[in-house]
């Protein structure tokens, strides 16, 4: 088949909870990053409940329009599921009961051990003549309806994000490029930043929000950190990345390259593991206000068994002693939450477990535990290696999850930052 | 003036970067929030770019068959600003500018010292005969149009989230209130459940679905839970509640009690530490493939010291046997992800803690590390106490990440059921 010029998109978005604000839409969003990157652009959302009136007037309007709609949610075993039905009615076709998706559902209950129940066996039916995309992440299937009336062609998905993503790269991101020429190219990079402010940034990088037509710039804080987004167009991706390159050295120079902790799918913890790995460094955790949620960011990464060596959640002053040697007169003296036994807790981790690293965290998360000296958000970070440690304090202004998590992030970061200066075995 | 029966009202949110997938539509969430409080349901949702063209199409529809539209966004000064000419053209009126309006804009940039630059008169052009919504917290005034030829009312507010929600409170609100009969009120009762599938939940409850008018059922999935969300509608909160409770008792009676951990706020971990403190236990903690997840959830709560003693991340099987006592041979016998050394860890990190209860968890989270009799996604849960313990096998089908997150799930959902079977100190 020819391929075809820019299509005409629009994307719709089932579920009444949406209409009730319990959940932005994100399935909108992420469809529409993805269709972005293949340099397609896309005219519309639109949500709605889970009406199947509602739903029938807003696809027979947009399928005369467009080319292709994207319409996910609705296929599961439900009465709330009209998504198949109304489509059916829209498109003027029935719907039929595909085996081998009947089949898929089917072995999903056996392997996880569970009884079929038959009300499972509707997500098999599909629109008679459409492409059936099989589901390995959930129940239902998806399916592509072309037709040769002149309307639309209709691409459903199931509507949880984690089988909505991975369906769109098995089958929908192949036949996009199948049919289309693709050939304007739109490049994202994300650079990760930790510990500047937003609008240190952006005064940083003013300048270069309009600097090129085409490369939008765009800045997006969240949990104490800022990432910066480079979006790039053009028609050949040696052009793109020399701008994207371009762009990255200006930033690196303006606000310093350290402060860039990665770029798009890395992670602070996969970061710090790659580090750790690349070094051939073993570290060990000691948690009070984190609870465990350092471990819990390291062990994220596949293959942590390679630099982290183990954890301790010491919650109580009584297992900070047992199990890291912090001497109780330490504590006693200048409380828990305090410089001088973060730096204990490093050292005792460090030399309980026999690390190369040994990491520490404690500081009140809120909304209890605090004094006038100690405020809700202090929190003090060590990191012990060889004979030497260090400690820094920050102080946080979010509520007790955001404090922990900001906590996590400056912890991963200062061992980020060691590993940087320091390399190898010390 | 009467009031009105429930309208029907749809929400517009206008910008090209929502549909770059650059943000989630927000304004379509909070404003639908705002409505929900009011006892109104919003019918449906759109975005579309910064095209007059499409925003016409749109409200051309939209207009005909709703009561009432909100649209947010494209009032701004540039030539990306369309919504006025659409809005215009949609309702055949002119535009005229509002003297007010612009002493608004004027006064606005004196005092913040910035000169008058002139292509800002533009935001003080508003349909004939508009209610102008004038702007304290930016320069661009929104308004309502009313008009006599049964079309909707519109209510235009600007698309920045720090003018529009106080915009919201100060002239919407209360034209909403004064509008309609909101002597109708709506209350949700979202009933969280763990460990059984979607479609076997919606088989024990199908005919509740449409039991009762006035009350919406709907199911939610997500990370091996899922929701019941009753949404009763009605005139007085007394019949409201009775509803809800009726509805309760009729799930509890059909899919057990014992599957429903909490409701609406409640987290499983929430349940568990209450669970806890209520009978003065404390527990102890040993995760391997969970790497510190379960000890994260249960510090998620405030005042955990309580009940949660300390923490073991044990990912080696050097660190299984040097924290917790596991026995070197039991591991070379049977593997480190087993029922035997599962049930080891439980019973070393309740003897070594001096805690109450011992949970651990052992598991292959993926992707690597797996063998055919032990496949990515098994995981061994063990409970102990006192001289007795308990192990339960899953497997779980997702993500290293979503494995992960299920596998800390099960393990508070079991240490929750051995509470409520068994009570107090054991």
């Amino acid at each position: 088949m020819a391929k075809q010029p820019q299509p005409r998109i629009e994307i719709i978005s089932t579920g009444t909870e949406i209409l009730q604000g319990l959940y932005p839409d994100t399935n909108a969003q992420w469809l529409s990053q993805q269709l972005a990157g293949l340099g397609l652009s896309v005219a519309g959302h639109a949500a709605v409940g889970d009406s199947q009136e509602d739903l029938e007037r807003l696809l027979e309007g947009m399928i005369r329009r467009c080319d292709v709609v994207i319409i996910s949610g609705g296929l599961g075993p439900t009465v709330d599921d009209v998504n198949r039905y109304a489509i059916a009615r829209a498109y003027g076709c029935e719907l039929v009961e595909d085996e081998q998706a009947v089949q898929h559902i089917r072995d999903r209950f056996a392997r996880r051990g569970l009884p079929f129940v038959e009300n499972n066996r509707v997500q098999a039916l599909v629109p008679r003549g459409a492409q059936v995309l099989y589901n390995d992440w959930g129940t239902a299937p998806g399916f592509i309806l072309e037709n040769d009336n002149g309307r639309a062609v209709l691409i459903a998905l199931p509507g949880p994000p984690r089988e909505l993503q991975p369906m769109f790269d098995r089958w929908v991101r192949p036949w996009l490029l199948e049919r289309y020429r693709l050939d304007t190219k739109l490049t994202t990079l994300t650079l990760h930043t930790i510990d500047l402010p937003e609008s240190q940034i952006n005064a940083a990088i003013a300048d270069l929000f309009r600097a090129d037509p085409d490369v939008y710039v765009g800045l997006l804080a969240a949990g104490g950190k800022v990432d910066i987004r480079l979006t790039a167009r053009g028609f050949d991706e040696m052009t793109i990345e020399r701008k994207l390159s371009g762009f990255r050295r200006q930033i690196e120079a303006r606000i310093g390259a350290e402060s860039i902790y990665g770029c798009d799918d890395a992670s602070l913890e996969s970061v710090v593991g790659d580090l750790l790995r690349s070094r051939n460094l073993r570290i060990a955790v000691a948690e009070s206000c984190t609870g465990g949620l350092i471990a819990a960011r390291l062990t994220n990464v596949a293959g942590a068994s390679s630099f982290l060596l183990e954890g301790f959640v010491t919650y109580s002053n009584e297992s900070k002693t047992a199990r890291l040697g912090v001497d109780p007169n330490l504590i006693a003296q200048h409380g828990a939450v305090s410089r001088p036994v973060a730096r204990a807790m490093a050292e005792g981790v460090l030399r309980v477990s026999g690390a190369d690293l040994g990491l520490a965290v404690t500081g009140i998360a809120g909304p209890t535990g605090w004094t006038p000296e100690k405020p809700i958000g202090i929190v003090f970070v060590a990191l012990a290696w060889g004979n030497d440690s260090t400690v820094i304090e920050r102080r946080f202004l979010g509520s007790r999850n955001e404090n922990r998590a900001y906590s996590a992030n400056v912890a991963l970061d200062l061992v980020r930052r060691h590993l940087l200066h320091r390399g190898g075995k010390t």
